[in-house]
Order: structure tokens, then C-alpha cells, then sequence
């Protein structure tokens, strides 16, 4: 088993998994370590997630499977939360999927969309996971770089006009992005989402920041729009109420697509895990002051990291629109993974080198600062400061 | 969207998904069904899963990712679980994951195993997940049919080996089989992996009901046989220790393809729920007395069933090796679609039509004693008779 002989072998090893396993060799040596990998909300969940688990887990009900769907009162509730929260009302229960996690929804999507051999367009830097899914499926990955404008990273839409073939069939939106943090602004979402309706392109929207948007920036579905059918929403519980140990999250479509997604619901996972179900159920009841506290403390250590970058000679950062990262420059020749490779070594801060987000990510380094607190960012700063000064 | 383009348009709905539809529909207008359909053990988990999720559920790493493949003092007790019960010794941590659910451990075989196009060989009746997951996966599958023989489901080897082209990539065995019950002898297991290793192809092997086998039948995995390199393991936590609800199983297999598997976990799923994953290291602190009550409850319950079967004039049956079901013959014109659509409609019956098993289901309908009490299937027995008393 030398060479790998499996469609496995066009996809890399995910990249966090292997910083987290040089990360793990050094902290076997006792180094101690600063994670500035993964982009999780470093706060414990809702109360009320974790008082609804404890309320259920009792009834027998907990341990059988649900319908592949999932709970009908459960989706209720998430119908509630779209109106509420995404502004998309009138949705039928029956449009919605609880998932094991924003990904499986993904995949869901994916598989239920496409035939082998269509082509799916997205944007990069991107969010590596969709892009291992299409070269699963067996779909042809079609990238539209963003590129640094003022601050932000901007999408052309005009390029994404011209890189729809007759072999496309969706266009994936990440917003806010991974790894970039930026917003597509609500022009934007609706002329993308008329360029779908224009040539009869699903829009997939992967929403998984979608509460975790820093005023005056606001998240915008194109689901809310009323301007195009063919628009599934990928929604995670994962950061927005810290649950991302519990692998749960949905899908949103058109009826006829949901009841297709159940085939590949039922083929993959049966059912999101019930007691995870349950736990949504509770944080959705918490929705408005847990984002109000997870949004306080995000914007504290967004602003402690700004400070770390600004004052770093290597690196030049930006402020994201949403999320828990950001997408910095790095200032020199390293390529990204031996940038992050020598910050782990010289610093032990963990990082995940931006050629992971694909080619777009190159000579960059995504940091995250949802899972730290303000002082541990500061230590990662002075850290960063000494290595630079050691450097000259 | 009246005829679907996607590549679900392949696959038929989920048969359990659809019969509790219309189970629904009579619930809803009060009436009693009885449940012979979904085939899980009908036992609360052990009291140690219950326990293990409770203790844990205030640390915050129980919300947070665990690696990809599981948290690692979880698959050392699995390890022990392989030595212990399957007799396969020696075996790595690295060598597992834990997975979304059976299903999605062989997802993740599937799709790291092949190419767009690989042959698959299974057994028919069939587990119709598996064929689902092939076909989303652009596999072709490639059924070899299993006869009734002295009341077992038997496997004609020879025609394996006939059907083996350059193409076939993999073979999937499920022993004890779903929907058949019936178990591969010892000699079959060597010999079908005699075969895979002759012609240097996967063996997949779903054991999914394992420890759910009766006396005096022994359930023999495949990769406790030391004869075969590529052999993978999909094993679960939903049937012997009552999980379903908690969608958490594992695979097994040679390193260097766990590799390659965990590409695809985290392209789905990342990791399998981190709470089902400490309900799993609470079970296996029982697996030996739950297993025998498991048994002694699914003993009694099988022969109340077959009890209703032979004195039925509409139907044949058979003693299974194990697992929570059999496969009854109908005797009579009725399409098994048609059959159980009136057994649900006259008797309030729910069961699952041997068509969802594909080609060589037709005529049959799986019924399942585990999840009912003796009581129960007594009094669908009751309601049986009378209806065939009606019929005359």
C-alpha cells in the first residue's frame, strides 16, 4: 500500500490534524503551547443546551433514532430561529435536516445535487473540507480567488460570470468566510444569487458564522431574498453556541431537494445524534443573550490579536468581518507551512499555514482568536515580539 | 424540479422512512400499531453509558472536537473490545476510528477504498444503505444472491468468484446478515477471504450485529483470521449496547487505509460526537453482562415470533443466527410492497417490505422481534389470525 490507490489520494491529510499531531509531539516534551489553530468559540455552551441533555437523557426515546430528519419539535423550533434570525420566513419543517455538523450538511447538499463530473464553483482562499467533498463526489472544483481590498477580501462577480460552464451546477458561498473573516455585503449575496437564478445554478450558503458577525456587519442569507429557489442554507450549532463537540447541525432547501437529501441523510449518518438534537433544542433558547456574550468576548480578543499582528514585523492582518480567525499576511519568502512550522517551534503557537485554504491561501496564515482568552493572545504577542527581536 | 437531476434520482427513499409515514398517518387517527419494522434492540443501554455521559458533560472538552479518529483512551478500550470479543490481538490505536454510526464507517471505507467506477460485490438481500452509499459514490454494485437452505441464507462462493471481474475493488460481508439473520460459517469467512487476497481486493465487513448472534452460532470476523491484509471492520454501538439514538460506531482496519479513512471524516464529520463517544467508553464496561441479557431478552422474543410465523398461513418462516429480525417468505401472490402496506392497514402491523432489500427480497417481509416485548408480538400474532380467520 505504498501509493494509494483510492480516490483518497487526491486529497491531502486535513491540515489541522497534522499541526495538532507535531503540536502533540512537542507538548509531550512539556512545551507549553499557545492554539491559535482551530477556529472554535472557546466559550462552554448555552445552560440551557446542557440542562436540556441532562432533562432527556433519561427517556428511553434518547437512545432510538429519530426520524432521519430529525425531532419534529426540534425542527420547529428551527424554524422559529430562521425567521428570527435569518430573516427566512414561512419555511415548512419539512425543509429543514438536523446533521451531524455543518460538513455533513455539506455533503448532503452535495450529493443530492450533483451528478459525477458536474462542476461546483467557490471562492479562496477556501474552506478545505468543501473542496475534499467535491473530489469525493466526484465533482470538478472550479476556485474564484478573493483578492485584499481595503481591508477585506472582495469577490468579483463578474470572474464567477465567466467561469460558469454548461457543466455547472452550484455555486458555494461561505459568508462570513473561512478563512478570511470577510462578509459578502447584501449586494453582493443578491446579485450572486441572481446570477444563480440567471442560469439555473444551485447557490449552497454555508452559514456556519452566521451570528458570529461583528456589528455594524450583517449577515445575509440569500435564502431570505425571495429571488431564487434553488438555495440550500448549510447552518452549524457548532461555534454560534459552542457546541461543536456534538456534531450538530442543518440544512434549509426547497422541499423537493430536502426529500432528496434523506436519501443521502439516511445512507451516511440515519440521524444526528438525539441527545445533540436535544441540546439544540435548549440553546435555542438562549440564542439572543449567548450571542451577545459570545460576540463581547470575540471582539475583545479580535482586538487583542490586531494588536499582536500590527505590532509584528512578519505579519500584517486586517479586520475580519465575522468569526473567531483571521487571514494574515506573512511578510517574508517562507511558504506558509514552513511559516507556521517555524512559529510553532520558536514560539509553540499553533497556526494553520494558509496553503491549506488551498492555492489562494499561500504566503498567508490563518490565526484564531475565538478560543483564547485576551491575555493568552498577549503572551502569543510577546512571544512573537521576542522571537522578531532574537531575528533583529 | 418535477424529475430529479441530481444522482439521487438513483436511489429510492429510505423504505423504513417511508412505511413510518404512513405509520404516522394511522397514529394520528388513534391507532395501536405494533412496530415489527425498525430493527433495534429495544433495551435502555447499559447503566455505565448513561453514567460515562453524565460525569462528563460539565468538562468543556466534552463541547470541543475531539481528534478526528476519537479521543484516544476510548479507542484503547476498543482495542481491548477487538481482542476480547472478536479475537483480533495486536491490534493499534491508530488502527481506529469512531464514526457517525455504522453507516458512516463504511462511507468512509467506501470512499476511501475506491475509484469513480470500482465494482463492489455484496450479498442479497441486501443491507440497502450499502447499495445507496455505492451508488453516491459512483461505485457499480454487484449482487450475488443468497438461497434459503435448510432454513438458513447460504452463500454460493462459487458464483463470488465467477462475478470477480478487473474492475471489483471490494466485497462486502454482513454476517449476521441484514435482513436475513443468517451468519457465514467459519469455513465461508476463510474462504471468501482466501478469495479477496487471491485477487487482491477489499473485504468489507459490516458486524454490525456481532455480539447479537444466539448459541450455539459463533459470529467470525474476517480480520481475526490472519489471512488478509485488506480487511476492514464497520462495526457498531446501535444494536449490542442500545445506541442507536447516539449515532456512534467505529471501523477497523489496516493503518495506512485508516490514514486514508480519516480524510473522509473529517470531510463529513470531523469526529463522532464527543458525548455518544464517552456513552461508548461507559458500555464497554458491561459489554459481557448486557450482552447475556441482550441475548436472553432477544431469545425469548424470537421464539414468541416464531411462534406467530408458523402458525400463520401467510407466512413461512425461519430460526435466524442472529440479529433482531427475520426474513419471512409470503405465501401468496401479494407483492411484499403490497403485502405490508395490508398487513399495516388490516392488522396494524408495521413491518419492512423484503423489495427494500432489493431483487431478492421480493416476496419476502422482514419482521423483528427486538424491539418488542414477548407480550407484543403475542398480540401481533393475535391480530394476525384474526385477520386470516376474515380471509378465511
Amino acid at each position: 500500500m505504498a501509493s494509494w490507490e483510492g480516490r483518497t489520494s487526491r486529497i491531502t491529510r486535513p491540515p489541522i490534524a497534522e499541526i495538532n499531531r507535531m503540536a502533540g509531539e512537542l507538548e509531550a516534551r512539556g512545551e507549553q503551547l499557545i492554539n491559535l489553530g482551530q477556529a472554535v468559540l472557546g466559550l462552554p455552551p448555552p445552560k440551557s443546551a446542557l440542562m436540556a441533555v441532562r432533562k432527556y437523557l433519561d427517556e428511553t426515546s434518547v437512545c432510538g433514532y429519530s426520524p432521519d430528519p430529525g425531532l419534529p419539535h426540534i425542527l420547529d423550533k428551527l424554524v422559529q430561529f430562521l425567521d428570527e434570525w435569518k430573516g427566512i420566513s414561512g419555511a415548512a419543517r419539512e425543509q429543514l435536516l438536523l446533521t451531524a455538523g455543518a460538513n455533513q450538511a455539506f455533503v448532503n447538499a452535495l450529493l443530492a445535487i450533483t451528478q459525477i463530473g458536474d462542476e461546483v464553483i467557490f471562492f479562496g482562499p477556501n474552506y478545505f473540507d468543501h473542496v475534499f467533498a467535491m473530489e469525493l463526489a466526484g465533482c470538478i472544483p472550479v476556485e474564484v480567488e478573493m483578492r485584499r481590498s481595503q481591508g477585506r477580501y472582495v469577490a468579483d462577480i463578474e470572474e464567477v460570470r465567466c467561469r460558469i460552464s454548461k457543466r455547472t451546477r452550484a455555486l458555494v458561498l461561505v459568508s462570513p468566510g473561512n478563512p478570511t473573516g470577510s462578509l459578502f455585503p447584501k449586494e453582493q449575496v443578491e446579485e450572486l444569487t441572481r446570477l444563480c437564478k440567471e442560469h439555473d445554478i444551485w447557490l449552497i450558503s454555508d452559514e456556519t458564522y452566521d451570528l458570529l458577525t461583528f456589528p455594524p456587519h450583517v449577515h445575509v442569507s440569500p435564502a431570505s431574498l425571495g429571488i431564487h429557489d434553488k438555495v440550500v442554507v448549510v447552518g452549524s450549532f457548532s461555534k454560534s453556541f459552542g457546541l461543536a463537540g456534538w456534531r450538530v447541525g442543518y440544512l434549509f432547501g426547497p422541499l423537493a431537494m430536502v426529500e432528496e437529501t434523506i436519501k443521502v441523510q439516511d445512507t451516511i449518518v440515519v440521524c444526528a445524534s438525539v441527545p445533540s438534537q436535544y441540546a439544540v433544542l435548549g440553546a435555542l433558547e438562549e440564542t439572543l443573550s449567548y450571542r451577545s456574550k459570545a460576540l463581547e468576548a470575540l471582539e475583545e480578543r479580535l482586538e487583542a490579536l490586531l494588536a499582536v499582528v500590527d505590532a509584528s514585523t512578519l505579519l500584517s492582518g486586517y479586520r475580519p468581518d465575522g468569526g473567531t480567525f483571521l487571514l494574515a499576511d506573512i511578510l517574508g519568502p517562507q511558504s506558509s507551512v514552513d511559516f507556521s512550522k517555524t512559529l510553532l517551534k520558536e514560539c509553540g503557537i499553533i497556526t494553520v499555514p494558509g496553503s491549506a485554504f488551498g492555492q489562494f491561501g499561500e504566503g498567508r496564515v490563518r490565526l484564531s482568536f475565538g478560543n483564547q482568552s485576551v491575555e493568552v493572545i498577549q503572551e502569543a504577542g510577546r512571544r512573537l515580539a521576542n522571537w522578531e527581536r532574537e531575528l533583529g
